[in-house]
């Protein structure tokens, strides 16, 4: 039985949520190029130091640490310890062939949580805040792994 | 011919590996918290200085690297740099229809040697040691994907 | 219909494309360790200062931030936001079952540019250069994702 296919409406919903999570991990990466832009600052090596389009009046300050710039890699990098995890552990969920209303709750739960985490982020709400929607989407992602784990055991 | 499903051994192998390498990475994550909040230091945002659940008595020294939360966040690194490669080179070996054995050697493989790179990276094993297990993940990924290209050549 | 398969062109284009990331993105890894060998310095960790046969020459300045070495980590940074998204969403693409000749500009384009980006940094061009490549190879991710969302809704 093929699952990987858009017949099958679990599949749909993990590549929808999968999708949308593309979406914003790449999405981040243009935050952080815009942040960068605006500020004029926060650069990451020494040849962006150079005149150019992008930089038109260089200065050495201008490769210093910048919180509003880090602060989106930041958020980037959190994504980068979650989002991939989801990708592949969703994947093997719609193999274990769940049924659709788990299915929909975990995939469209762990984007909406990770939508929270990333406003809660940027508008630098308090670690609690943060940390509990970080949770929420780590829980689903380990769930959804041992689930599998579960699945080829019995 | 599916292979993507939990008839198939092969399958079945890569995914209990796969599972393991989610919990890995998103265990990784919680050595972090716990590491923060057992030091009670070593945030990562200005907005951690807080008063709250989570920091009762804030420092600004708190926001300093500390060694200890450092080393798990740099396994965490390490992780990032590698095994998210493992998950999509480990499926696409799966869908080159390989012989059980190399399978379950390879994949099971890549999870022993991570666990151990973890327990030398954790111990402060010396450099050697914590590199033999790098490097011996490093080659199982990279022997996967070369597999899949030459698979697709011949 | 099981997409997923050596018969189908599409797919064997996505293996090829994927297969190559993972060898580029674990090559970033051996150039780090290239690097710090040459230069016997930019090590991550405290232990790394213990006399061996990586390290025969210990000293603290060894644990400093290098350039040469850095660059090599920024590369593999950039690389990371990058390609884990590519994987899935190349992934799904395939499921969208595109044409042949599409899915071959998108994703030998992606790792064509991604080579090219790499090229740009390690000879370190001028930041317009660098970006146009990371543009480019963000647009195709984003475009891949986007269609697999178009054609579950249409």
């Amino acid at each position: 039985m093929d699952l990987l296919n858009l017949e099958n409406p679990v599949f749909v919903t993990y590549a929808i949520a999968a999708s949308l999570m593309v979406v914003k991990v790449m999405g981040q990466g243009w935050m952080t190029v815009h942040r960068m832009l605006k500020v004029g600052g926060g650069w990451a090596s020494p040849e962006d130091l150079r005149t150019g389009l992008i930089n038109k009046n260089p200065d050495p300050s201008q490769l210093n640490t910048n919180d509003y710039v880090d602060r989106s890699r930041r958020i980037h990098r959190n994504d980068l310890e979650n989002i991939p995890a989801f990708w592949i552990a969703g994947l093997l969920f719609v193999l274990a062939d769940p049924a659709l209303l788990s299915a929909q709750l975990l995939l469209y739960g762990f984007v909406a949580v990770r939508l929270a985490h990333f406003l809660a982020y940027a508008t630098k709400q308090s670690h609690e805040i943060r940390a509990t929607f970080y949770t929420l989407g780590s829980l689903i992602v380990i769930y959804m792994a041992l689930h599998m784990i579960w699945v080829t055991i019995i």
